[in-house]
């Protein structure tokens, strides 16, 4: 069967990045695309790139025009997606690309967002070890999805593995990220001009504020199986550098007392083996963003420090896919039952 | 009076910015430049930034050629500089910006360079607390200046003051570094080729490898006044992001049990008061690298997070001045007496 | 059935595209890929983007392992894929990104390359006009193609249209092209490390000396029908730009005395009617070359200045794909029988 | 003496440069600093990288705050600068950044600008050929300058020589440019953000709308010496690329029929020899703009192409610098009878 769709917030680069990788998915069609600014324009004008879908006009973001659709995206700014969840009661699978139906601690959410708390949907990174299992299986069949922050799934995906294992102290992680500006949306702030990102690099929300760290600490702990988010300890600094799109995330944690090397690099090998959008790299490799840019892989090369007593974790994902979008579409096949990897791509645009 | 000066390594990008800051220093007479492969050529072919330098012709890098001036500058390859040492016996200053003279520890120099060991010369960065007293009283009057490597410096400068003040816990340091590839130099490396940096974030020397830890750690525990650099422990990752200059460094360490945060920032505020150079920017300011481009400024930004109990120190420096050729020049002129800002600038050219 | 494949330059930026695009092909079994001097590596070690394909080892690259497959692909610096023609004189289908066998012209190729001549092969942009017909025709069960110059062939598709109807004059065109460094290779030059691109354009080959030349030329010669590359004046400037990928090529021509502004714009209309891959932007639209990163597209705008009295096309492409590796792939298909645009995307990845 | 300044427009981008540039004028006492929106807002937090400034504190840009300085800068949107003319009928040097006194004719204000016409001041670009002199001597004792728009001052140098020689026909010129996007100000414009820039060549202004064309026409014609810029046709498109400053101007136009290539070249090296900041590169070199960032240098390559029957030449300036507030410095230093290169810099930044 062919699953109508629609899509709200397609005229900002989420929106825009779920639509360029379901233009080319054989199950979907993307009937409805919306943008409450640019009501009436055509999409082509604020996505050039996806020639294939010129045809479409942007309608406004309304719950009666986003209703009726088998399938609903919503790539909106925090705090506007939980507006449509009454709304879409009757829409068989939503996915929220947004943050308001991430976060499981209302305490989290009132911290680092604000205002009205969701409930929490299904959370979309599939290769997450929760408790023994994966978060793959949590997916199948889902009816609500909630997609995940980019440097969220980056950084958890980094270190679930040694966490889950029992290998690293998840009480010390300290995580600084290169970031492309396109994670911060296409927002008019100054400090995302051109002139501002070019040939600089630029730390923001510095020293704890940043609004992912709540949703790391939850899939830490649920790695651990005890869901007790309050032990995980984390020092995360994003900066963001110049280029468009790509997360590259250096992640370091402790080094449990007594752990050999083979049994930390077997912590992450066998949690990803088999896995075809998490890749850990050979001993000695570590990845680029480049290798990543467009395809829905994660590419993790691990080192042991024993100078330093941590495992040092870098992880390159782009940020728009595995990041965003590709896991949104890659938590869909898996909720309808489709081939995971379907309008999912496994190699990167480089160089 | 004026000083003749030689500059060697003159068709790199070290030497080039050396003879930059030189151009502009009025008691300086730029008299010879070398570089060995392209002897003979004119050095504007290898800097064609250097306008008003159009006259001069590289020479080879002999004892001969290099002896016989007041100053010179060795912009040299490791293990290069160290030969010329006792050549230049009779010079009466000379700086290497290479790191043959910067280690005082042999064993260290082994495990991460090789090679003949040299002995340790004035260490080049003025503002950093030695035992209570800063590095420039050590520079006044020196003969042998081994100015530092990039990466080190901006890791020191962001560290030593919290560690001198037993506010922080240099036990247990990371350091991530967004660094442009000019610090590597002009080497033909495929890996260096613009097609595989541009657009993209990658890692390098992962895991302890980098050849500037041990003179971080040596730094670091100078600052402590025991002079143990075993007890300096530091996980440190550098970054290649696509900007030519500019290193930032995002550094954590624990904070120290029953430390205020007032003491935490009077660490930095005092370390650094009246500084020319170095700037401990305010409460919540970080800085971007575009802010210190062409600059001989460090800008310094603070974070105390308490939820990691973790200091972040995240400082910006261009690598070519600050990191090296910068450096450099203050250290020479603090050597000579001169005006320690002469022909250096405190402000960077943004955007 | 599945055609056997071998590519050879596979560790090269153009083999690497070649092989990005072929993986996704479902009528192709990549089976062989060589690398004269990378030969015994694992082709992942080059190509690290290229994780479906991390199973393939590189071979060296001679007749006898190139020989014996459906097709092969020669990705090989000028001069060296001329000699491959007779030892690859069984293989049903031989693609060349290389210069080899694109001039029709012996006195063109001694002027601008040099060393042997070899024969022309079909040139492979199906969209140029060729004396009435499109050059698609020529390719329909072609056994031996010649995939064209990246700048060559974003130039004829830009002013072909005009020159074939008459409207602009091709005595005196204008063409200025920004260009990304992947274009030149992964050769170790000093003017392509990335110190050197980042932050700067860079013009090269100014004056008249580009190797594209005499093919733009040929092709906009034969869409007059005249054949006369002699009648044909180009003023051919590239700058190197800093960004990975792409070709954004501003050419302007004459307009004919008494031609309307609606006959110009129907000239690139009708040429390009109908076609999936080459697109005339509305009037005032102009392409950027992110719209066609990684696609197979190329995006013409069209202006008719009448204060300077000429034509002003802006193409945008991304060379390494609709400039070669894609219009390889094009033209396979056409070749083969199969549905042009197989394995070939329309849109771009942006941002 | 020294002399008192105020900038207006301070928060801007021309505004920084004219501050960054004067921060280092020993004559020169920066006494007054305006923003119309961020008054009461310190100077830092919008120009950090301007650190000996860090004391300043925006006022309101008002007739009242500006007046009773030695030295006004305008560093305003067009429009503006027209206003406070005069309200500063008292002030003996206002220097305006903008574009309100650049144009002689009221008709090509109106066609490319609009809105109220101001009377035309002295043009900053003292090395301009006017009727046989240099613009240089119309500077000294000036009391009201305009300096030049940055695209329009690249092209003007760059073809001035050879249309006051008559060797070039200026009837048919193309020029392209390569512009860094710090050219545009500091407006939030979407396509101005760093996503929309990264990676990616964009055209603007296509087909003879930018809004430089008429004071190039202007400068040309005046170099002719007849003064009518209907004669000067130029076809003129600029393009943004991924750098933050920079102008790479590639601008041809018809050889005059007769005139040897020696004659050519000493039209260019007559015009420019012994000026400070405008050098003819030797034949063969061309410019990058990394060699003039920071600087008020102009570089200039020149080609013969005979095949094109067009002279090619290529032109590099910082926009900010020679295309702005360098010129804007050197003008102001030539009416006040000071050395012309003061506080300005010849060597670029570079890599």
């Amino acid at each position: 069967m062919t699953y109508s769709v629609a899509v709200s917030g397609a005229s900002g680069y989420a929106g825009g990045e779920i639509l360029r990788l379901l233009a080319s998915h054989p199950d979907i069609e993307i009937r409805t695309v919306t943008a409450h600014s640019n009501a009436g324009q055509p999409l082509i004008q604020h996505q050039p790139h996806l020639r294939s879908l010129a045809g479409l006009t942007l309608q406004d973001t309304t719950p009666e025009i986003l209703a009726g659709h088998d399938i609903v995206f919503l790539a909106l700014p925090h705090g506007q997606s939980g507006q449509y969840t009454d709304a879409l009661g009757d829409t068989p699978l939503v996915i929220d690309a947004g943050a308001d139906h991430r976060l499981t601690s209302e305490t989290a959410w009132d911290a680092f967002y604000g205002g009205a708390f969701h409930e929490p949907w299904t959370y979309g990174v599939p290769e997450l070890l929760v408790g023994g299992a994966k978060q793959r299986e949590a997916l199948r069949g889902a009816t609500r999805i909630a997609a995940p922050g980019c440097n969220a799934s980056t950084v958890s995906l980094s270190l679930v593995p040694g966490v889950a294992a029992g290998v690293i102290d998840p009480g010390d992680i300290v995580s600084v990220l290169a970031v492309g500006p396109s994670g911060a949306g296409k927002s008019l702030k100054s400090n995302l001009l051109a002139s501002e990102i070019l040939g600089t690099a630029n730390p923001y929300a510095v020293g704890g504020t940043h609004r992912h760290i709540p949703e790391i600490r939850q899939a830490l702990a649920a790695a651990t199986g005890t869901g007790a988010p309050d032990s995980i300890r984390i020092s995360f600094t994003p900066v963001l550098v110049p280029m468009s799109r790509g997360i590259l995330a250096t992640s370091t944690a402790p080094i449990v007392a007594g752990v050999t090397d083979a049994e930390i690099r077997e912590a992450w090998e066998s949690a990803y083996d088999g896995e075809t959008f998490v890749h850990l790299l050979p001993e000695g490799s570590f990845p680029r963003t480049a290798d990543v840019l467009g395809a829905n892989t994660a590419l993790i090369g691990l080192a042991i420090d024993r100078a330093a007593n941590r495992v040092t974790v870098v992880t390159a994902v782009d940020n728009l896919v595995k990041g965003t979008a590709g896991a949104a579409i890659q938590s869909m096949n898996i909720a309808l039952g489709l081939p995971e990897d379907r309008a999912l791509s496994i190699n990167g645009v480089a160089p």
